[in-house]
């Protein structure tokens, strides 16, 4: 009995959530997952590097990737798109790889039109207080900023009942084990079995 | 956000297909399982102990539990009885426990319709000849219950697109990791969430 490639997982949730942190643990752990590496015009953040953060492109560069179809979904926010490129995710899949999007919830919404096999996860932080401290902590957004991303993220949890999945990302290593067992667990559905 | 009660987990799968130890070590692992004692009338192995392996009751007495409804299924195999005592499970999963049920497929499909939210679980041999080789390792059957056993097992792996899930327990400490991600999982499932 064999199994049909890769899984397409697809993490959303408030910024701040912790989706970062959970996706880097989980790739220290599991050989089996790749990473999409999203499209971004975003400006690079210190440590930030082209091609592994994020491919850092133009905003004609970004429309061209539009125009072409070459990718899998994208999204515009506070003024800067972020996308995820078509032809990597589905080289990894047909090989054999699970891949992670981290994206956007309008983004995730995009992809589940195309790809109801997809997982989706929804990352949730314990509260908005912790949330807020997050972000601030960053240190990399404006108060106005802020006070942007809490809204969305109040807006972005009425999504939830749209996800499979909802990890509440209270403590890293809960969280990463959550994850891990429903990549585990997805794996081991007997829908997703061949030759049934 | 609040989580519904325990688990219903419900093991079925050949006979030797290794149920048994993948739920010995699950509850060496994981303090929030309990594991069903079933009643049966069949005598006991060697080793096994009244009340924790299970209820041994006489067919009169299984007789009356029948009529009183007090299983949540039951079946015949080999001219036994076997059935799962319907008062501990109610109690267990209103405590928040999960419960795991070791059964037999037609009293899977009984215990579905009754607890459609249950999870259901089937475990698989790796192969019909590693099959064999268990069950006549544990030398408790005859040669006629052993080739019984074989035609039931092959029966059986048709039922299998009416389960969740499937675990192919080639390894031990690898089947025990799925059946605990399975678990996990479904506990982070958004459908299982109240308030949504």
């Amino acid at each position: 009995m064999k199994d049909n490639g890769g899984l397409l997982i697809v993490l959303s949730g408030p910024s701040g959530a912790g989706k970062g942190t959970l996706c880097k643990e989980l790739l220290h752990r599991q050989n089996s997952v790749k990473f999409s590496v999203s499209a971004t015009t975003r400006a690079p953040r210190p440590g930030e590097v082209n091609g592994l953060s994020y491919y850092f492109r133009t905003q004609e560069e970004f429309q061209s990737m539009i125009e072409n179809h070459e990718l899998l979904e994208w999204a515009e926010f506070c003024g800067n798109y972020y996308g995820t490129p078509l032809f990597a995710v589905q080289k990894h899949l047909e090989a054999g790889y699970d891949v992670i999007l981290e994206i956007d919830i309008q983004g995730a919404l995009q992809v589940k039109k195309r790809f109801p096999q997809g997982v989706f996860i929804f990352i949730m932080p314990p509260s908005l207080n912790i949330l807020s401290e997050r972000i601030r902590g960053r240190g990399t957004e404006c108060e106005e900023d802020i006070q942007q991303r809490l809204a969305k993220a109040e807006q972005e949890m009425k999504y939830i009942p749209e996800y499979d999945y909802l990890i509440e990302n209270d403590d890293i290593i809960d969280g990463v084990d959550k994850l891990r067992s429903i990549i585990i667990a997805e794996k081991c559905r007997v829908k997703r079995k061949q030759c049934m």
